[in-house]
């Protein structure tokens, strides 16, 4: 299959470039500048496809390196499997996905592992890897962190919340963060002081708090920043370099500020929730005090911050200035029926996790029209960097010739509406962005070559993703 | 004229392809995998030239956005004329320089423009743009902005020091700067506080402290610390984006990066002398206490900082870090005798300058050698950021389709002694880098297309070098 | 004369003690444990005035160390005299004042010296001692900074804006603090630029902006932060401490601060009208949408601030944190009749200053029960830090036996309403604190032993107050 | 007893005065000017004793608020008892401790609170207060909190190390936090990251790596840094007011500033080990590379830090600036015979700890010597802010009439000489302090009005001192 996309605007992560595409089979052959004819050779009429991208944006395939798809939560699962939620993020530009596997404490992480292996072969849309979850941080784990980068699993996710679930000590997390320091891989972390939140959890529900919007309130920035600085600390003592999820936080953000500053090798994350959804628009969905129900759809954790304090305003600033460098949607959905309604009578009990890897990419675009960033910059945080932080830059996260033929035609003068009546392939029964309006569209998405989404339509099929065995990060300094 | 450079590896500033990389007349046509076919047209066989790259990096051509030609400055002219520092900048890997207009306090700017077009025109080795020098405010420079504008000269250098000769009071920056604001050109700074400098130095002489190592002493690091500060508050203060040139002491660098963490647009130029050299350095040179007139060779300003203190090794941090953003040479050369010889009794008689032009490409591949800055890095701070920064992206700075076939193959297992009797073509009688060993080499260099370094000749012909019409920076956030 | 103060709440710096005092001749005798004996002798009964202030504190004598008695500026004077300012600051409960020699660009400075001693001399209610203004910085200035210090005046106040007026350069700055780095002086500074902000006033009046409300937004925190870093360079630069006047940016505090963490001897005052007024407020004493006449009540340098943008919240908050050090008045009394209604039609023609030298007790009394500050920071920051500050401690500030008997019997459960038609002795036509009511009433002043406010009657004379000869600084760390 | 002690300098820590101090009982009764009349009345006939200071300070008492006396601790027990530990520190001008009541996990708050007074009742050269140490936060130790403020008990001391002996998890520091905001009592905090720690020596043990300068190497200043930051967020997220013990660090005291910076009650004390020693002294010691087990002498915890990274230097300037509000001893003895060779073979078996209590008042005084601090500070650090900080101001801490007759004779021009065989009345069998000089003296000290030491004899009893029941603290902002 031979394709050229022609016309078209290439944007990378430092500019432009009117030119043509040239994909022939999974990989781009080329990249040419535009018109019919290379030396007199005439391109268009040798290959099989041509899709005239006139008036719209040619990009890298989005990359979302944090995703949860099936994964076993507190008594339940996330509610798209690795079929639904790949098909959702090829829906909405995202050609490549980083799930984690989950070991659990007392499970064996080569275990769990190819278990993960299992449940993805075969089911996806698009290409998938894998980032591996330590929970605890046995004697055999620190073996298998070796065999897994060689399998290509270059990062490990560790937690600072979530006792007797997913938490490590901090003793547990130097010894990861040694071993991370000798192999080259990366330290994820989930950075919330799990021991003041499971206090404040207990205290709010002894008191009667209960509503969804306690959830926040007991997830307070003092949490996250403590959890930010010790981890940065920890990585500068043993000289790994650190990558913070989900940073909600301004104050956390200040603290990666500093690290970096000083030229340690720390990174951010953030989400398109902490973006633009706040505490105040979870709260504000009732008309009691406190709260209903509904603010259920938005239990994530790290929690909304409040738009007040300043959170949201400061996060567009640090994508701006690369105090953060990439957005990722920590995906985990849940349904409101039969799953988030587990914690109607106990906040705590609902499972977190919010649901977004189909829209990433238009929210972040939409960023691009509010010109709270660039468009270079929205390729850099949704493909480029994300390609070179976790090992996959130039297969992914670029268009030039050698690289995966992972190509999306976004047209700026398209128009996306966001709701789980209009757009919205994911499978939950309700939409953390119901009502959202994007200035523009996916209108094809090519994925290693093949044309999965197009004109609305979806013409993949299950079991197109193929595993990414992905090399060390290129990010580092 | 087709050329194909085949095998190599081009490097950007976000990671390396492996790929040939087609010029066709004076612009790249096309990058593609490598392979002598496309869609089975067999490439190769169908261009002039054919350049074989296997081993090598291909690397957008370099960019020194800060040269000095024949400028007339102190009673006397940088020795190198626009004819002889090209067609050294070309022996070196650059194939794009900025020239500064000079206004000297009194001209009118649009005649010195005009000017400085009639001494550039026809002698240039290769492409070049210009800054213009305001050295006063006038009402007509306010208005000559805006014309310079469309004339392609999108920046504006304002002096904080040099009183009589170049500076401007504040008013008159802020003056300029609410032009910059509105017409979205870029004000670069030379931040030095002039009125001390000129109390220090008064004293200095006065006091019988003659030699070329008081230039240093006179000129300390708070003088440009707090320059630097004050231009990014004016700049604050106006909306204007500012450029700070030839940065050398640490304290500067942090007040710079002090203003990009809360998102102005402010950026810091570094030079090689500042990377490498030291104020130790410059005193070494004699075994006098206070230093002998071999000093001179390195009296600059911005003057050369104490190792001692730490600059340097903050320098390459902050290039690492990104809060410098890229390098340039602040190339304005003078010759020992008849020159710099001007000072031999008084220090502050002595032209202020180095010559580099010639160097920069290999000096901070050596930075990569060191394992100071990344491959990437090194294209990024030499060629892409000063495309972007003063709008020249897209052409300059990348290789990619469209752009001009501005291209340099370096051989990162050849070798360049630096030396007046060894690589040496600026017109000076010494070298600021006399000594300095690279461990890699400018094998290849194509201006437009045309080779005109090669095999250690130069190909090349005065006049091959075209006026850049530039447009406003693209590094903006 | 003596005079046992028995029962009252003796307040100083560090905490409160219940003790008499007891007062022989022109100081401080001893303080004792109450109860009217000391080792079988009555002392009650062998002292000439026996006041109970149960109930009450007794606090050192306050100290204003910034006036400007009968300053003349800008086509007229300040309207109260040493006579009438002295004894409105009696009233308040102030028993000394620092005021300004002015020496204007081209006087000789030690005329000007000799010449405020006449003005002064026989005048005042209380003791007052001088600090020197440099207008310029004449070789003879310099040496007469030694004479001066050996006169008692040992602190010289430069300014970095009013051109042609006060102004000294950068290099003059640094020759004048050069001397005091070597005898052992402080510097004050008016901390604004000049340059920047005539520019800016220019441009308003020639737009056609001339309502007071325009004074401040011709005055922005950019210039007022900007200056104060320079102050500090400079002063890093030659080693001199620096005093920096009537601090009203959050953001030169911020300067400050940073200053005095890496253990420079930098130090800032601020004044009350920065603690409570704010720019709305100028702007909201009328109905138009840029304010009208009446805001010159409030027309001063540096300008009232935004209260939207915290600077007043922030000043509280480094008084608390020792950030800021002290208050001051810079008392400068113009009324509206006649003076400032000079600048009916251009703001920039109206003379610039506040009268508060009464209230200053009050208003920061006034912070205590409004819990900003505690009581004793209240006595630190209004006497014993000004006294420490500028060489008097000792003599002043304390209560102690040798210091002076400036005495204050301070009510907590008296009040104090401030209104020209209330409490109200300076020589204006206004008050700029109309309406401010205080939980606390100056019931008692005692100046050198002798009282001089009682039961809100002056029971002093003109002449009663002496001048200080001052001391170096005993503040420095 | 009455005692006049005439003619000194009495330093207080805003300055000094020439006075006489009458004591009458255990009471101070006056301070007067100096002669020997008051009113007519002749004090020092009517008085048993005077003690002529002529040129010697006359400062308040001594206060160390943290010592160990003969405390349980690793199978051992601190070398001094109340009885030697607290002579000891009457030998060195400190007149009151704080100690620490020991509460180790699983034993009853109250309990040990009232074991501790049998410990040192009756046992005391000068007056004791308590901290109360909190192992583990137990629903009764919550409710004992608010019991020992009523007991003039009102400060609590955490632990983020030494797991399974005192270390309190983050959730229950947080509940002792919480107590603290509403009771207005104290938080103390030995801020090191313990899980951490624990790994390293577990590895250095493992590694063979046993001599005592591993126990410095095994608590990196990164453990301190990051414990201190986390107990500052806690802090700042419960309202409690938090003090830091003995900070080593220099980063640390770059947290405690920050927090400082902004408002919050957070306070730093250091210790005369980490201003004069350090690691490189340690190791020292020996001549081998790892060192040898007499770097045991100064196995303590925080440990000592390195010289070449600057944390003395620091340390002192901290003290200069605030950052660092008082010091205190961490007194904590253990003999290098029978206890500290619990260790030979495992620095990890060394008893932690360093006696320091005598000497705290000299070596804090040649930090004036040596112009490091001034007079004034000596007296602030030492004596007054410990009783501010602590709740004993007035009776403690300053030299007023009311207050305890706890005072010191200081000679400068006096001599004494540190070591086991020459100033040494703690019961250890080494000096940590061996060889140091201290150009002063403390030539006589009153305890509440008896004189326990003067000319060079100890003049006291066993049971002099009694226990001080504090008050909540006096220094908070």
């Amino acid at each position: 299959m031979k394709t050229l996309i022609k016309n078209g605007t290439v944007v990378n992560s430092t500019g432009t470039a009117t030119a043509d595409v040239l994909i022939d089979g999974e990989r781009i052959a080329a990249v040419l500048a535009p018109g019919s004819t290379l030396l007199g050779f005439d391109v268009e009429r040798n290959v099989d496809t041509v899709i005239d991208a006139a008036g719209k944006y040619v990009i890298p395939g989005g990359i979302d390196a944090h995703t949860h798809m099936q994964m076993p939560f507190g008594g339940t699962e996330a509610s798209d499997t690795f079929e639904t939620g790949t098909r959702a993020a090829a829906w909405g530009g995202t050609t490549s996905i980083v799930d984690f596997v989950v070991q659990y404490a007392g499970e064996n992480v080569l275990d769990q592992y190819h278990l993960w292996h299992e449940k993805a072969r075969g089911e996806c849309a698009i290409d998938y890897g894998f980032h591996q979850i330590l929970s605890d941080v046995q004697d055999s784990s620190l073996v298998a962190m070796d065999e897994l980068v060689k399998e290509g699993v270059s990062s490990f996710k560790l937690f600072m919340a979530y006792k007797g679930v997913f938490l490590s000590d901090d003793g547990q997390i130097v010894k990861a963060m040694q071993k991370a320091a000798t192999n080259g891989s990366m330290i994820m972390m989930h950075a919330e002081n799990g021991s003041v939140i499971d206090l404040l959890v207990q205290q709010a529900i002894e008191a009667g708090n209960t509503t969804p919007y306690y959830h926040g309130l007991t997830r307070p920035w003092q949490a996250e920043e403590e959890a930010t600085h010790r981890a940065i600390m920890l990585a500068n003592l043993t000289g790994a370099p650190l990558y913070v999820v989900h940073v909600s936080a301004k104050q956390a953000v200040e603290q990666i500020a500093i690290a970096r500053d000083r030229g340690q090798n720390v990174f951010g994350e953030t989400c398109p929730q902490y973006l633009y959804l706040s505490l105040e628009d979870q709260l504000g969905a009732s008309s009691d005090e406190w709260g209903s129900f509904e603010g259920a759809k938005w239990v994530c954790s790290t929690p909304l911050r409040s738009k007040a304090e300043g959170h949201q305003h400061h996060m567009w600033q640090s994508l701006r200035t690369n105090d953060i460098q990439m957005v990722s949607t920590d995906h985990c959905p849940f349904c409101m029926k039969g799953q988030k309604d587990m914690g109607l009578t106990d906040f705590s009990k609902i499972p977190n996790g919010i649901g977004s890897v189909e829209h990433r990419m238009d929210l972040l675009y939409q960023g691009v029209v509010d010109k709270q960033i660039s468009l270079e910059r929205w390729v850099e945080v949704t493909s480029t960097t994300p390609a070179r932080m976790f090992g996959m830059y130039g297969k992914k996260g670029v268009i030039q010739p050698g690289a995966d033929g992972d190509v999306v035609i976004y047209d700026p003068n398209g128009h996306t509406s966001i709701g789980v009546d209009k757009t919205h392939h994911m499978n939950m029964d309700y939409s953390a962005w119901e009502g959202y309006e994007i200035d523009g569209h996916v209108d094809t998405v090519l994925s290693r070559g093949k044309v999965v989404i197009d004109n609305n339509q979806y013409l993949g099929a299950k079991g197109d993703g193929k595993y990414i065995k992905r090399g060390l990060s290129q990010y580092l300094i």
